[in-house]
């Protein structure tokens, strides 16, 4: 069989990524240009299909094609935050440029007659991660996107769960701990309040001010110093120092770790999945989160669920997970 | 069309209770045996098939129908604690006099060459709903039973919800409260530690020890007096209590409402349902209940899915519930 290609378009509040994919998972092609620069929809579709033209018309050079064929074009998948996959639209995303209902699917449209999908982010980094990633032949599973926000995409029997609404799959805001933390949600306790980036270095703050930090910080490499100000945290910092042995940074790994485990433990007790994947910026510490998180699943896991589901991270690269999974959505609309 | 039927079959520790069920779903016969009786399934599906011959060949007196033509019996649907879907088998029920895995459908199978489908009861009790009770229509909604446990079953796309094991589902055993509670499933914190008939009376109990009772609590009707012994306390009369005024008892279903509002509220970033719907004997107490409830849901619940999820109490008789939820277990095999 010829080869399909398909269209993953990433919308970050920062930047669109968009690239042509072909159906092993290579981006044979991509693109960028700034969300920030367009403040309502049309323009922004306008040049994004410009850059997908071309990327077309670029065609595949490892296979000696020198331009996609329309016939081997089968639709543009889209990942944004509030993306809904009935309705084709992303809803009021406070952190995009463009503001309100913006008609994603519709606008699209004006332009191409092949199948448009869109949904959630961390539904389509669920999705690409089932096509072209770790997760392949694993019909159910959930994918916890860790970054500025808490995401989540669930797989059931070989398709995402969007529920009733399009939107569903949100558990960054399962709340975790009645009446916790203040979340950016409104609303108190959220995963996302203590497991996002910003909840890790939060975390590290409310143990520093009560611990302070070792005397001999200094002396370590790689240690955090009492010098640092709260502002200049981040997730990263706090990860590397772990990692060099810092103990205030290793306890901060291991209270969100702790905390993970029992959110992926309640996940469970909805749809018995598979797997677990991880995915995201705070992810890559490795050890210091992945162990107590391992800790905690095991010891928080409803005993009919133990040995049959796993915690892995996600298998697909950092800078293509999120073109791939918008490119795979195109798979899921095609079933 | 000629009316078709199904039996349904509740399992329960103590009683089973099986119906012959028409697919409008009147219940045209039914019998109960005593669980208690039998520590092996053989003789346990015997007379449970003697008595399946027996209803079939009783027919349908309102139709005029002297025995169930064998063309118009469709299967048997099997409600039962830690019933797994695909397999077919009870495994390790606890409140069962049976124990190990009790290959269900492989027993029936000697017998008959129909359909036989097995889910857990609160599986069981959520498609009846969908099949003959108010969430028909409804393709995506959670069942959440309050009991001696709490159990739930999971509608989504018109299908239950079993996951990679067959046993998905298991909202009870969520943990609410990270750390709290000894939950009977040897954890803590779980959903079923504090809205279970038996959380209910231990939130009873704490509030009583904290605060006492009322001074005057004899003088009112219904109220609880100290001279109660908390082993004589159950769900139904601080519900009875709640209902005549008594303050310590209206808190009490003020508190267990509030956390199940919680439990609601995240069930829906899972699966952004349309309705939850309650049932079991806690539930009945109404209002002290049911408004706490509702005002915590709202509370808290994400705004995306504002307005697009309502609770309502289960629309099937409490005594007709768990042999519909049984018999409309076949519907799903069929399709």
């Amino acid at each position: 069989m010829e080869n399909t290609y398909a269209i993953g378009i990433d919308v970050g509040g920062t930047n669109t990524d968009m690239g042509l994919v072909r159906d092993d998972g290579k981006i044979i092609d991509r693109r960028r240009i700034p969300t920030t620069n367009y403040t309502t929809i049309e323009p922004y579709v306008k040049d994004i299909m410009a850059h997908i033209e071309s990327m077309v018309a670029g065609g595949d050079p490892e296979k000696g094609v020198k331009s996609i064929p329309l016939a081997e074009l089968t639709g543009i998948g889209i990942g944004a935050p509030n993306g809904n996959f009935y309705t084709g639209c992303v809803e009021f995303a406070p952190n995009l440029p463009m503001k309100g209902v913006l008609k994603f699917e519709e606008e699209f449209h004006k332009y191409v007659y092949f199948p448009v999908v869109l949904s959630n982010d961390a539904n389509a980094a669920a999705y690409g991660e089932y096509v072209y990633g770790g997760a392949r032949g694993m019909d159910n599973f959930i994918m916890i996107t860790l970054g500025t926000g808490v995401g989540s995409g669930i797989v059931l029997d070989g398709k995402l769960v969007h529920g009733s609404t399009g939107t569903a799959g949100e558990l960054g805001h399962n709340i975790l701990i009645p009446g916790g933390r203040p979340c950016s949600c409104g609303r108190r306790g959220c995963l996302e309040a203590y497991t996002s980036a910003r909840g890790i270095v939060q975390t590290y703050v409310e143990l520093r001010n009560e611990k302070g930090v070792p005397a001999d910080a200094a002396d370590h490499i790689g240690w955090i110093t009492a010098d640092m100000a709260d502002k200049d945290l981040t997730s990263k910092t706090i990860g590397d120092a772990a990692n060099a042995g810092d103990p205030l940074a290793k306890e901060t790994y291991r209270i969100v770790g702790t905390w993970l485990g029992i959110a992926c433990a309640n996940a469970c007790t909805f749809s018995a999945p598979q797997a677990l994947f991880l995915m995201g910026g705070p992810t890559k510490v490795g050890n210091p989160l992945l162990d107590p998180l391992r800790e905690s699943f095991d010891a928080n896991l409803l005993n009919i669920y133990k040995g049959s589901c796993k915690i892995y991270m996600s298998q697909l690269k950092a800078n293509e997970v999120a073109i791939l999974g918008a490119a795979a959505l195109i798979k899921m609309k095609a079933n």
